[in-house]
């Protein structure tokens, strides 16, 4: 390995770390010497990359400094794009929201006008915070399809009509001088979870978004796994052996039974049929039935939310089991919107899990709501983003990070 | 890294690849420099690990020589422990199988018995082959269960009564001087396929066992992936969606329903319903059905036979369909002696996943039989046991390999 992208190195295990590290944690990690490590650190010091965090605890002489990142070094944009809302951030460089804002958006009007749409908000959050556009670092985009990561391009996505092979990274080049990077929606949430919402040190999650559809995204060995063609964790199209058409084109699709929008559609039927009377009156002074009236029958103690809400857990654990069987993770993070529904929705999952799944493969598993809730994707946009900065930065110059950032 | 490791490292890049490799491919491969690539195979070559294969094709001046292992570096015992039967071989260093024996076993005897019966086979054969035990370097053992595989130990072997944390690793370490590695048996078949079994480069494969019962071995990236509690893979308690009781406990579990244990027995029922005059003479004759008959039955066009045999690879399909969607492989190498049926098997399994998983997922996808067959368990067993005499080497001892190996 060259001595530059050995920096690059210790860089990214200083920002991966949970707190902030000594030099001897840093030569305990890399197997460098603690002289070599200096080198590094006075480097990625010079460079502004790093600050010193605080002092540690001594194990007899001087207390050691630590290093974490400097969150200063720059900005980012990251924006998570769904079929029906967006939200833009800017995150500093340790990945905190300073500014975001969420609007809805129909998915199906195309590339270029959702896009354009998308960039006056980026405007509008960065005036709002006077950052100016030089100091924007990258851009990092997660989008409701599969994407082909190296490219940046949309695969194919069957819920984006006019966005296959879209060049997004293009569009943004015309606004900003610096890198975008584009991935799948739930990938980047489950970068986001486990990056910054663990506390414990974790190697194979699986993060399951259930909003309006159902995704997981497969963090194997510390590492966000994208599978050949860019699809893996599309569980949503899995079979779950009832007899219910899904948009897909096949029967008994996870998706279509136990989706946020199946959610809705059977609370609607249920109220038709007068089974709850408080889904009644929502459906009669809104005119329809969104997954948040489920969420306030529950608050309500409507007893047919509560059911509608515990099938669908069911039903998610079920294929959840299959998942745990087959890859036997460490933690299973539930987040998506549908997830806020907390508690009722988490017990349902689990029972489903723990009846399905091999003892020994839910030994030592954890089920948990995400611990970032609804800032995972905007979390993980950024740190997917500053990822690839760093990464990028080894391959194609020779000095640190991108050549645009020698000003730092 | 040091230097030793990194030996360790060209010698692990020269064993993995399909072809035997020049210098030039080596430092393409490690990022070093040919000349201290030079170094690195010098050291092989005297140490007799690896040999100079043949010449290759030149770009100008001198061709260059091209080097692969050496062969004749040493022995490995390989053991494929089932529930009923084991098969036992001698490979050398390029994992060829030089002799082996099978014979039937039942596990349930308990370790002791059952190890005491293997290492007689050991004896016999190492005998047969005139091979001296002082040239064996490794044991490999591969076993229906799981195994946490730093410490060799069964972990609640489910149909391994008795061998629950048994210490296999001790009672080899009493007849032989050398390592011993146990690893579930599906993983070992998966590697094997994956080392010795491919004409192409893959990196994500799942190699589906379906024998007695149904699991899977999964390679991603490149290695062996376990999982968090070494149970990975074990897909044979999925459930299916159909009202039939398993030994598990649960209802629905795909091997109940699709393994070689249910097909003989719906076999049987078929032949005592009168629905096939081939299976009731069999039945007849040897007063018991089993997965050979079906076999026989679908070779003589017995309609009883086929439709059992589609039904089985429709529903292992249907669960393949989920992994595929989950982890979008590139390739599923369907093996175990189920398996050795054919093309019926397989055109079920096909059209099931074809049908249920998505298209992105397929594109890219190959659904093959094993290449290797029946020797996929020894010859995984004999790689997975020279991979870890070569990583242990780097860990535990100054020089290349085992201390004991010192003499070669």
């Amino acid at each position: 390995m060259k001595l530059l992208s050995m920096t690059a190195h210790v860089l990214q295990i200083i920002r991966r770390a949970k707190q902030p590290l000594s030099k001897t944690d840093i030569a305990a990690a890399t197997g460098l010497s603690v002289s070599a490590v200096s080198e590094h650190v006075e480097r990625l010091m010079n460079e502004k990359l790093i600050q010193i965090s605080n002092i540690g605890n001594s194990s007899g002489g001087r207390k050691p400094k630590l290093y974490s990142i400097n969150q200063h070094a720059g900005y980012i944009i990251s924006i998570e794009l769904g079929t029906s809302a967006v939200r833009v951030g800017i995150t500093d460089f340790d990945c905190n929201i300073l500014v975001s804002h969420g609007a809805p958006v129909d998915i199906g009007e195309g590339p270029e006008k959702v896009l354009s749409y998308i960039h006056s908000i980026v405007s509008e959050i960065l005036d709002k915070a006077q950052i100016g556009k030089s100091e924007i670092k990258g851009i990092g985009i997660g989008i409701p399809g599969p994407v082909e990561f190296a490219s940046g391009l949309p695969v194919s996505p069957p819920i984006m009509p006019g966005w296959d092979r879209y060049p997004i990274r293009d569009f943004w080049s015309r606004h900003f001088d610096c890198p975008c990077y584009v991935d799948n929606d739930v990938n980047i949430m489950a970068v986001g979870e486990y990056a910054k919402g663990l506390q414990f040190e974790v190697d194979n999650l699986i993060y399951i978004k259930i909003g309006t559809g159902i995704g997981a995204g497969i963090i194997y060995n510390g590492k966000l796994y994208r599978g050949v063609s860019g699809s893996a964790g599309d569980i949503g199209h899995i079979d779950v052996g009832k007899d219910v058409v899904c948009w897909c084109g096949n029967r008994g699709c996870l998706e279509a039974l136990a989706g946020g929008k199946a959610i809705a559609a059977k609370a609607k039927d249920m109220a038709l049929a007068g089974k709850s009377e408080f889904l009644l009156e929502r459906l009669k002074s809104n005119g329809e039935i969104t997954i948040k009236d489920v969420r306030m029958g529950i608050h309500s103690f409507d007893s047919a939310s509560v059911e509608l809400i515990r099938e669908s857990g069911a039903l998610i654990g079920q294929v959840i089991s299959s998942l745990v069987n087959f890859a036997n993770p460490s933690l299973i993070s539930i987040g998506g919107g549908v997830a806020e529904i907390g508690d009722i929705l988490l017990a349902a999952i689990r029972q489903g899990v723990y009846q399905r799944s091999l003892p020994l493969s839910t030994r030592n598993l954890l089920i948990n709501k995400s611990n970032l809730g609804k800032a995972a994707g905007l979390v993980g946009g950024a740190f997917m983003t500053i990822d690839q900065l760093i990464i990028n930065s080894i391959e194609k110059s020779d000095t640190l990070l991108d050549l645009r950032m020698k000003s730092w």
